[in-house]
């Protein structure tokens, strides 16, 4: 993931880009580009969507999501790792298993 | 990334989760979570968002990405890498500097 | 909105359309059109934001939030003025004046 | 709908709110809104999506609609009927019967 990172720093840089990339905005792209993955799913079932753009709209995702953890010097793997030993002991497998009443996230 | 999503699946195994987690719902999630993650920063500018929070949500983000990638079997390094290829063309470096106007993605 | 209501049902059915308007997609097909309004700001201050734009993409919010009110038989002037007064109940007045730290939501 | 705005209006002012309500973070909160109604959705089937949770939900996110509308004087009623006519250009009855494969909207 570094190396998708130094590039999308390069990217951004060659284009000058970094004067809008404050983070409210980075926040606000992300959540755009999650939704125009989520329309590639609206009207129908998982098995019809394309999987080709899914493919372009969770690049689109990632890198956003990249970006704002380069903005904020948030290691990606780390963070996702120290949140699944939270949700460890917020759903114990006891209590959890097979049933998604309680969780809303992950 | 990999040692991340190892994590993912062994933490949906064990509660027996996979059930729930069909593409839709999966893309449903990581919208869910992005807005959660834009939360942060309503009513205020980025400089007063709470980093903490951001660590928090971005995480869930990430993970719902990495599910959905793997559902998918996409490695995300190299999806975010192809992307920006594909905006190297799209967004070519004379025609993008310093200018946010065309381009709403990246 | 009794008026649009009907148009929006005249609409529909002239299509066909039920069919795909089960209220999952309705809400899915609603956060998407918020988030295309959201779009509209995206890397600028609300004074650079396309009035005209604006005038579509929320007319398109409205329009999928007036179907699934219609689709769970509910009266949309009633539940706003309904939600005015919870949230005069959960935001008093010499509590809340002039501070947006306790709300996320009205 | 009048009703409901003006006394969307009278609650906001009541509280000194209008000072954060810029039409951009009104995008923002509608945006996050629609998501939170979405979330009623999530790994379920929309039979097992909670009624009375959806009408809370629709409340705000029409709540944060008007208080856009109002934002930029429009008329909420108006608006959706003007979509419709252009909708109904886009998609005459005789190429959009029973397909949902060209449209994204409405």
């Amino acid at each position: 993931m570094q190396e998708a990172i130094k590039r999308l720093r390069q990217f951004r840089d060659a284009r000058d880009w970094k004067q809008f990339h404050n983070p409210k905005d980075l926040a606000l792209a992300l959540s755009i580009e999650a939704s125009e993955l989520l329309e590639i799913f609206l009207w129908k079932s998982a098995e019809d969507a394309d999987p080709g753009r899914v493919k372009e709209e969770l690049a689109d995702v990632l890198a956003y999501a990249l970006l704002l953890a380069d903005a904020y010097e948030l290691d990606p793997t780390e963070i996702v790792l120290k949140k699944i030993e939270i949700n460890e002991k917020k759903y114990p497998i006891s209590k959890s298993r097979g049933t998604a009443k309680k969780y809303t996230e992950l």
